[in-house]
Parts: structure tokens; C-alpha cells; sequence
């Protein structure tokens, strides 16, 4: 085998090229591919199509030393990408045992099954099975005339954790340089900002190398060093993180973390505080976002999401008088929230938002004012947003989230608060 | 030029191949064009390499008629299709005038500007220019050698609202051609059963033609004609959906739409009724999946998160006698929720979640383990779910709340609840 191992993502599926779908699989096989030092050259996506498939399959033979296949492996008459490959390569599909039996007990469990699953159970000859403990179709791994194959599900959340179990570990014994990479997560400084802070500097890296990535409500600076360990890229990495921290200082709310609720969550366990949520235009997205995190309950009680000003006033006990003098969408409103609900509940921290996610405003405020709260002992505080009548309801509904977060963090962490 | 025009996407970027981004842009354009029946038959990414973009741009010409490149036109350093592309197709780049103009506008702006960005006002001899109007680097059209190829920026806030604004015009001239699309949303049944109701005809089925998608927790059945108007591509598809229609009964939620919630909606406005949602195990994302629809105040009124037992007792007023009784995870304490919710709101409906969405269990239900609630009027529903140890937190969140937009959606069209 080459020394090299150049990566291409073959993703089979016309729900792909008729934009049904977005193809996210390429992009989280990608990351991991990137994290364990695996070069992804090109991704292709090409319709459920045999002849167009097997001239993909050529190409890429060319051009990649190693064939990530995502979709097509399932029952139905247009999966066709194992049959397809195995012909490719020239390899019989032969009938696994272990897969039958296990599609068996799928049935015996009670699911619905057709006979035609059962094709499922067919692989190319001799490949390494990945069992599939998130759906039905296994995928597998094979090399055959000087190229290595790897199938997985469509489905991103079956194609994602295998790729993460079975995948990573396959490749990663092949690879042999190493790639580390550490993303500085920013929140408060846009990514055109962080250019500028940083451009002198990147324009001169090399190894390791440094790049700001905007994402939807917050932005990252991306860290990457490569070595022939994954102590000496960590080693090499070291004094860089230190001074992009130092010069950012409180607007670096984690390392390597994907959102700022991920940074509050260890921060209430550490201080064995918990807290509520009144929410009004987030409509129950911070009582979601916290409690997508395994653990969630030992920090969040739970809360209130009063969508009407009769559940403001009927779930929260706010006086309608206060919402009459000052509109729903106003200071006092949201602090009222956040002291509420932190009452109601008996934690120790309540946060309140209020505010227009449009796409209709109030006739008073314009469309992005949101109004942030956060109660904890004796004192509120309230954080005034205007987020842009152009924005989309849900970029408000994630950014009003974000302070939110923002706001616990900052006071966790004995930083300001607003 | 050939009658059928066959597209390729070719998005030129490192940051794709990295999985810093999805690509988003590919499956934006591939909807606009599926809409104007322009066949896409490949996506391509490839990196900010001059020589692999050339090698891609001449597999592409040998297998497509239309080229569309995505990213890369902006002036850093790594920006190179247009060079590219020029180079390709044996076009000289000539400066625009009237985008060098614009440049200086934007200079006098008081925007940030550098030498390298008058770079952007060259463009390939002879091509349609398409000016931004939402960032600087322009896009273009030229037809050559018998391909067509536009460019279009990469930044999707960029790049779509431009190629709706001129590539979709510039290309919706060159087809003969109209696709039309349906899909029949399904909850209830999997991908494979219903591949295997319709198996027989859809192997027969030339134009329109019939394919089963499976979706996180629901499936469809993609519907597609090909004609010479939209009305002829609705005639022929017609008795196909009446037919659909019929043999799938009320597993059926919807034609044409996202998600259970927005079949919801518009039963609960017809009939000028209110629900609210009291949520354990899926933390407010019942409350968030309705709010994401813009108008939802009018159906939905809020509710309750309530993540400890303890929360249940203060916010809903459930008997802590009961939780004990019957544990949280149980058929009494959603039947509770659902009841409790609707009183203290006075909503017409009120619907509860109780239930183990992992990874943790209780010690006596396994992972999986749901009990989704509906009270209206006098009578009280419970669903008890079992969706599998196996399977995700957000599986299995956005199962439950899938079950609860279930039952609303049977209760309000008189089908049976449970």
C-alpha cells in the first residue's frame, strides 16, 4: 500500500442531488477523518444509479487510495451501492451468518420486518463486518486491488456512530502521521473580528497552522498541528493556545467543546447550583439545549414556557398589570421571568427571555429585540438585544439562547454579567 | 447543444473536505434546479488545489453539460476557480469595469479593503456577470466548448440568494423539460414496509416514478413526474398519490411538508383549539418543534418543563404520592402531566412526556422506555413506548415528541388516538 492515504467520500443517494437532503455524513466523517490524520480529497455524491455509481467507483479508484461509501445498503430496491462495489472489485457477496441471525432477532423483537431485509445480510466476501447497533443494514470494510473500501448506512444517525466505532478504528492503524487539532470557541467577537486580532500571525504559520470558522451564533479558531505524535502536536500546539487565549480572555468560553450550554453544564455541577427557565420566544430551546446533554437533571430543574401572556401570567404568577405597562417584549417583563421562576422552582439561579423572533413584530419593537434575564440571590440582570430585523426566527431564537448561556457562564465564573 | 442538460455541482473549498462546513450550497442549488427540471447528476468538492480543480473540471465536462462552481472567488490567496475555470475553457480574464467600480463604492463605504480584493473585478472574457449584491466577489455565466459553467461564491448567504436571482433566470431558458416532486409523509410505518407495499409497481414505474426515503423518525414516499408543463407532471402524478393515499390510510400525516408538527398546526386552527405540553424526558423540545413554526401562538400556549420529580410536584401540582406510587417513568404520572398541564393553562389540550432517553436508566424501565399522554375533554390517552436501549438521546426525544404530534393529529382529525 501507498504511504499516503488520499480519501475520497462516495455518498450514493438521488435524495442527495434533488437537495431533499444535505449531505452531512461527508462532513462528520471528514472531521474524524481529519482528527486521526486521513486526507479527504474529494467528496462525490451521484444518484441511485448503477452505471453512474460504478464510473464514480472508477474515478475514484484513480484519484484515492481509500473509498468511504455512505447510503444505498438499506432493503429497498434503489440501495444498490454494495452490490455495485463488490462487482467492482470483483468479490462475491456471500450470506454472514451472524447478520442473518441478527436480523432474525430483530423480528423476534417484535419490529416489523419484510423478507426483503434479509438482503441486508449479504456482504462482499472476506470483508470486515460492521454491525449496525443503531439500525438494520451493516455496513463493512474490505481491500481488494490495491484499494480499501469502507460502506456505511446513509442515515446520519447510523452512519456517524459507526463511523466513530467501527471506521475510525480501521483506519486510524494505517495512518502514519498524525494530525491533532483544538477548536478555541468564541462567543461576543464575530469572525472577521478574530481575523484581524490574528491575521498577521496565521498569514506566518505553518505548522501548526491557525483559522477562524464562523459558525451559526458564535465563531471557533481552529488549531491544527501535524507530527508523528500526538504528544509532539499537543507540545507543539501548547504555547500557541496560550497566547490566543490570553489575547482573547473572556470571550473564550471552552476548548473543543461544541456550545456554550457545554461550558455551563460542569460549571453548575462544580458549584452544585441548579437553575430554571421562563421562556417566551425561545419557546423551550434552552430547556432543550441543557437537557440534551446526558447529566442534564442534576443542574436544570426545569421551567416554564409561557408562549401567551395568559401563560405568563397563569404559569409564572406575573402580574398582567406589569405586562399591560410595559409590553410583553420589555425589561421589566423579562426580569419579572427570571425572579419567577427561580421562586416557583426553588433553584438557585432563574433566566428569562422575552422577545420578537418574527417573522411578525408588535408594532412596537422591531423584529430581533430580545430581552435576556438572569436572577440569582439578590440580584437581576438584563441584557437589551437587537438582533437584526433580517435575521431568521431561528438565528434569534439560537442567539437569544447563546446569551442566555453567555450570561451563566460569565456569572459562574465570577466574570461581569452583562 | 444537447437537448437534456445534465448538472454537476463542483464546490471548491479545503474547509469542506476538512468538515469545518457542510455543504449546504449543493443541496440549496440542487432543490432550485430540481424545480426547474434541470437534472443533477453529480456533486463534487474538492480542495483549494489548482491541479485537482483542473482534473475535476475535466471529468466533469466529459460527464455533464452544465458545470456550476460553488466557493473560491473571493481574494484570499486560496481563491482560484475563476483562474481555473479561465484557464480550462482557454478564456482570457478581463477586468470589469463596471465591477472594479463597484469595488470603489464599496472602498468608499468605509468598508475594509485590500489591494488583493480588485482581483474579484476580473472575470473570464465574454461571460454574463452576476454582481453581488450581498458580498464583493461577483459570480459569472459563460457557454464554451459546448458546456455551460457558472460561478457562484461560497458563502451560502451569498451564493443562494444570487443563484435564485440570476442563475435559476439564466438557466431556466436552456430547459425543455419539467420535474415535479411530491412527497407523502408517513408516520408509523418503516422505510422498508412501505417498499415493500408498493415494491412491485414501483419496479414498473418508468415516469412518474415512486421511492421510499427513511427520515429520522418518520419516511416518505417521493412521488416525481417529468413533462412538458407543471399541469401535465400534476395529471400524471395524480391517480399515483389518490392511490398512495389509499393503501397507506391514516399512516399518512402529509404531502409536501417537513414534519408531524406542521400537519398539526393547521387542524388545530381549523378548529380554534389550544394545546399545552408538560415535558419531562424531551426537555421543551415539543414546545421548541411547535414555536418553530411562525404562527404557532395561536395553537400553542406554553407549558411546563419539569426535569426533577420535585418539579412535577411544584409546577404541575402532581402528588408526589403518585410519583412515588408509580414512579416517574410511568403510565399514571403521564396521564397526570397531560391533565395537570391542561387545567393550570386552560388550554383546550394538554399532552405530557414522561419517559428514559439515556444513556442512564431508572433501575426499572430500560432505556427507551416512554409514556406519551393526550387529555382533551373528558377522556385521557396514553401511549407506553418502547423505542429501543439502543438507540440515541435525540432518537429518542424526537420519537416521543413525534408520538405526541401523533396523537394530536389523530385526535383532531377523528381517527382513533391509540
Amino acid at each position: 500500500m501507498k504511504k499516503v492515504y488520499n480519501t475520497e467520500i462516495l455518498s450514493v443517494g438521488t435524495e442527495l442531488l434533488l437537495g431533499h437532503i444535505t449531505n452531512t455524513d461527508a462532513r462528520d466523517i471528514s472531521e474524524m477523518l481529519s482528527q486521526i490524520g486521513v486526507n479527504v480529497r474529494y467528496h462525490t455524491v451521484v444518484g441511485d444509479n448503477p452505471q453512474r455509481l460504478r464510473d464514480c467507483v472508477a474515478i475514484a479508484r484513480e484519484r484515492a487510495d481509500v473509498i468511504i461509501t455512505t447510503g444505498g445498503l438499506g432493503p429497498t430496491c434503489d440501495d444498490l451501492t454494495k452490490q455495485v462495489l463488490a462487482d467492482c472489485f470483483s468479490l462475491p457477496l456471500v450470506e454472514s451468518p451472524t447478520e442473518k441471525e441478527g436480523l432474525y432477532e430483530y423480528i423476534r423483537g417484535g419490529k416489523r420486518f419484510t423478507p426483503n431485509n434479509l438482503v441486508q445480510a449479504l456482504i462482499p466476501e472476506g470483508a470486515t463486518i460492521f454491525h449496525n447497533r443503531w439500525g438494520t443494514a451493516p455496513g463493512c470494510a474490505f481491500e481488494a486491488e490495491g484499494t480499501i473500501v469502507l460502506m456505511l448506512p446513509g442515515p446520519p444517525n447510523e452512519c456517524v456512530p459507526m463511523f466513530r466505532e467501527y471506521a475510525v478504528p480501521y483506519l486510524k492503524r494505517l495512518s502514519e502521521e498524525q494530525i491533532v487539532s483544538h477548536s478555541v470557541r468564541i462567543f461576543g467577537l464575530g469572525e472577521s473580528a478574530v481575523d484581524q486580532l490574528f491575521r498577521d500571525e496565521m498569514n506566518k504559520m505553518l505548522n501548526p497552522t491557525m483559522a477562524p470558522y464562523a459558525k451559526e451564533c458564535d465563531c471557533l479558531l481552529q488549531i491544527t498541528a501535524k507530527g508523528h505524535s500526538e504528544a509532539e502536536c499537543e507540545a507543539m500546539m501548547a504555547p500557541v493556545i496560550a497566547q490566543v487565549r490570553e489575547r482573547l480572555g473572556d470571550y473564550v468560553y471552552g476548548m473543543d467543546i461544541e456550545c456554550l450550554e457545554e461550558a455551563v453544564l460542569p460549571l453548575l455541577k462544580e458549584r452544585g447550583l441548579h437553575f430554571a427557565a421562563a421562556e417566551s420566544c425561545t419557546g423551550g430551546d434552552i430547556a432543550r439545549r441543557i437537557t440534551e446533554i446526558p447529566g442534564a437533571s442534576s443542574v436544570f430543574v426545569g421551567g416554564c414556557v409561557t408562549y401567551t401572556n395568559e401563560a405568563k401570567a397563569r404559569l409564572l404568577g406575573i402580574d398582567p398589570g406589569l405586562i399591560e405597562t410595559n409590553g410583553a417584549v420589555s425589561e421589566p417583563v423579562a426580569r419579572a421571568m427570571a425572579e419567577c421562576v427561580r421562586l416557583l422552582t426553588g433553584a438557585e439561579l432563574g433566566v428569562g427571555v422575552t422577545g420578537l423572533a418574527g417573522p411578525d413584530g408588535d408594532g412596537v419593537n422591531p423584529v430581533g429585540t430580545v430581552f435576556v434575564s438572569l436572577a440569582a440571590g439578590e440580584q437581576t440582570w438584563v441584557r437589551h438585544l437587537t438582533l437584526g430585523e433580517k435575521r431568521t426566527r431561528h438565528f434569534i431564537r439560537r442567539m437569544a439562547g447563546n446569551h442566555i448561556f453567555d450570561m451563566l457562564r460569565r456569572y459562574l465564573s465570577g466574570l461581569p454579567v452583562v
